[in-house]
């Protein structure tokens, strides 16, 4: 019998992991970061992302430009009727976008309900029906007030439906979970994240406002990194 | 102090429960039957459906005339995009409904990936949005071996993850989980169900073609009951 002492280059994997994995992108930072990062993980990454009617629309068209550069095949599906099922500030003109620091009061209208289940669930079918076993959000610290299904109890028991909805037991990975944007943004240094093509502001305005809470919050873990945002800002 | 010994009309509730319930109605027996149900319990029920381009989208039609019949607002939403999301017999030209028994292999191809999270999300969303703490479905126990997501595991997941996803925790209610299709028609000739105004067949043609699974086993819950079904079938 032969024993082989040494792999030859043929036999190593090229990449760190040969699976795929379909993440959810919006075109902010947190998932743009996560797109980059399952990338540096060795995955083949499908991004996909949802119109829901949001006001900030155009952030799909940021997650078009992060998919182009990474050369990845980008899906945007249409879930408009989100908008008629449940109101929020950010789907309706109706009711305002609040502005100012991102506390639990004045950020409470902009919950798209239970918007993380919706997109996560029709993620997970668009996995099976590709033969994908591995779905991925970028859930982290600092929704977890605000928004109910960002917290770490409801992504776990969202992982559990999610391994029990089909034979093919498809996981839930949300790497993200206990860190802060800021954490998130040195991540995404580090991996060469190219931040000009990501889009926070909840106004879908030719600008950032700079003003509403996502747009504090995001101006915050930039400047708690001592770096620069390099997007471009009202006023 | 005046001891109320006697409670008058006035004092006594209307109905055995003023709650308010969404109830995902697919036109079928299983969850036509549990609107009469949960109706009869005193709730006020929301029906909810989707379409999802199934072939059989003549169901929602039936949908609507029990919702006519009971006197419901119904609710019908466009949600297309599963079948470009994720393929499967039900929606797609290219694939052929199976005929005959309904059995585990041949059923397979019917499963459309994650439906039933996809429709309780949904569900839930238009609940949270119109203030209501409940979601009804109609999981019953014929369909556990083919369907994961109508297993009593995947069940009890949902039903945390669907408490979880916001601060108003929405309970789901599933009466018929271990009931099969005969018994839960049982129940529907106890409580008057027109059993005229639903659709089951998976071919969506002018009249119910009796060969394929869910027509089989529609037939067979009505035979097992001595009972006729009232609709009319081809040949």
């Amino acid at each position: 019998m032969e024993i082989q002492t040494k792999l030859k280059m043929e036999d190593l994997p090229l990449k760190k992991s040969i699976g795929k994995v379909v993440v959810l992108l919006s075109g902010g930072i947190d998932s743009t970061t996560l797109v980059y990062y399952m990338r540096d993980r060795g995955y083949k990454v499908y991004p996909i992302s949802f119109y829901y009617g949001q006001k900030h629309k155009k952030e799909l068209d940021f997650a078009d430009l992060t998919c182009q550069k990474l050369n990845l095949s980008f899906k945007a599906f249409n879930i408009n009727i989100l908008r008629e099922l449940a109101p929020s500030a950010l789907t309706r003109k109706d009711i305002e976008v609040p502005k100012g620091i991102y506390n639990e009061e004045t950020m409470k209208i902009t919950v798209v309900p239970n918007r993380n289940m919706v997109f996560l669930a029709l993620a997970t079918a668009y996995a099976i029906g590709l033969g994908i076993r591995e779905v991925a959000y970028a859930a982290h610290s600092g929704d977890h007030a605000i928004y109910a299904d960002c917290r770490p109890a409801f992504i776990e028991a969202m992982r559990k439906t999610i391994e029990l909805c089909d034979d093919s037991k498809v996981s839930l990975s949300t790497p993200f979970t206990l860190l802060d944007k800021s954490e998130i943004i040195k991540i995404g240094f580090n991996l060469g994240v190219d931040y000009s093509l990501t889009w926070s502001c909840y106004e879908g305005k030719e600008l950032a406002c700079g003003k509403c809470g996502t747009c504090r919050e995001r101006l915050e873990a930039f400047e708690k990194l001592g770096k620069i945002d390099p997007i471009k800002y009202e006023g």
